[in-house]
């Protein structure tokens, strides 16, 4: 039996300290060696024989755990478990932990970031002049907008003090969680989901990929906001629908729209054809220091479970709810 | 004799006050029929019986105003003076003003915006997915970062303030103008020039184009810049050198740059070959609210001047001074 297949990628890239940990632990390890995401089927058919995953986005499915017998953890170097079926892993006995923490703080630095390119057409201004087109583009500035955040953790929080910091106009909240709303540190007024499509110049989503939001933003939703407002996804591919998304840009009713996250990774869809349509690869949290983090604290939960050490951040029985209630 | 020539482009486009108070004033104008930036040859072919410009950036040379000869005054949409000649048109009795306060919170936040490009490859990324690849770079953090400051003017303080804001690591900051170093309001650290190359992730540029400030940054500069380190110019053309800026890019030592201004406009140069520099078409200014207020002051200069009320923005001798200093 091996002991730990790590699928994310990239791991101990710029740090080789997640790798210089599991060597210093005698831990045996082996790296993705497609060096991409895996799909389904390639995940099961690498899985065999091993007792620790050091997973990234790739899907862990019921599927992918019946080609692991001897498998005992998932140690997710992320936030989001959309990937991971909890329930088959609860099932089977499969401890699963997370590091919800590390990634916050480089995924709302690169929100803000799209922001501020589709306020100024930063994006499409770039293209043109590469192609050698002068044309000087209209923006608008973040004092005069209203902007609405769709969830307010750990992420979505941050991106509304960033913006408060910045002097923003107006800011909107909604979150489901009802704790959200009693913390005094997030700015912002509280409005119902309807009001925040309604109301703001710029939507930014901020949720986890669950039953519940998965198409959460359609073609109704993005006919709701404001003509010439702009949507911004850093959060999961599937919460926006693609393709009524790409509908509703082309006919110009939004101005523009930031994706970093796609139903399908590495993306490749019509919204590549789209010029107002601002892609990146989901580089949320790949920022040095975050994804360092991230790899470090993953990489230890997984020695502490093989040592028989007590876990620092296994997944709270919220997360199995979240997807028993969307069975 | 017809009474205003406007050659700024766009000018009354997104809201027509500016129009509306010329009309309402009953002056008699002409718009730029080119609809671009006049070249030196174009405006002295047109400028012969106008009393006012309201003036963009185009060159309002010796030889512009010896073609003009009832011209009495250059109201300019904008801060900066590089175009005109300003000893010039004090010989020849040629009133000019300026709007030096409109354009800084729209110039300072494109600047923050392209910093966040810069730091996130998020221009890079784009340009990739947009040609069906996917690429994950590895960014940076504003808090881990050193942001050097070049001119702490109405734009350089503002683009300071924001960065504090953002908690960036730690600003350095220079100016020549002594008075600068005692406002308590700027955040950072003064340092010399040398010590800001030196010492920076980014180097960000908000000094006039003067004689002294001409090819101020050169070869010599940005090698000695950090290895990865980048460099933003939102201010004016020509303070950065074009031909080694492209040059050290190519070679790696700077890991990007972007440039919102060039030499000559409309650019079309070898920057645009140049992938890791991100390009703008001198849209500092173009946010639809203080492009709006840069307008309606310059216009309203120009209607006091025609009823000889009254000038609330003349260029300060300072200025005169500059250009007298750099002959």
């Amino acid at each position: 039996m091996r002991k730990v297949l790590v699928t994310t990628v990239p791991f101990g890239d710029r740090v080789s300290l997640p790798l210089d940990l599991l060597e210093a632990a005698g831990v045996e390890y082996v790296m993705n060696p497609l060096g991409r995401k895996l799909k389904e089927d390639e995940l099961a058919e690498m899985v065999g024989d091993f007792e620790v995953l050091i997973a990234g986005t790739e899907p862990i499915t019921e599927k992918v755990m019946s080609r692991a017998p001897g498998l005992r953890m998932i140690s997710r170097v992320g936030i989001g478990l959309d990937s991971v079926d909890l329930l088959a892993a609860k099932r089977r006995g499969i401890t699963v932990s997370y590091t919800p923490d590390a990634p916050a703080p480089a995924v709302a630095e690169l929100t803000i970031g799209l922001m501020f390119s589709l306020m100024r057409s930063i994006h499409v201004a770039n293209v043109e002049m590469h192609m050698g087109e002068w044309r000087r583009h209209f923006g608008r500035r973040v004092s005069e907008l209203t902007i609405g955040v769709m969830g307010a953790g750990r992420i979505g929080k941050r991106v509304l003090c960033h913006l408060a910091a910045l002097g923003a106009g107006r800011l909107l909240v909604n979150d489901t969680n009802s704790e959200c709303r009693l913390d005094r540190t997030i700015p912002g007024e509280w409005v119902e989901k309807d009001a925040l499509y309604r109301g703001a110049d710029i939507v930014s989503l901020h949720v986890p990929l669950t039953a519940q939001t998965k198409n959460m933003v359609r073609r109704e939703q993005l006919l709701a906001m404001k003509h010439g407002a702009m949507i911004v996804n850093t959060a999961r591919g599937g919460i926006i629908n693609e393709r009524e998304l790409a509908d509703v840009l082309r006919n110009g009713h939004l101005s523009g729209a930031a994706l970093d996250v796609f139903c399908e990774e590495p993306y490749s869809g019509e919204l590549s054809s789209i010029q107002s349509c601002l892609l990146t690869s989901h580089m949320g949290s790949m920022s040095a220091d975050c994804r360092t983090r991230m790899e470090i604290e993953a990489t230890e939960e997984a020695i502490r479970f093989l040592a028989g050490a007590p876990l620092r951040s296994m997944v709270p029985p919220a997360e199995y709810q979240v997807q028993w209630e969307g069975l």
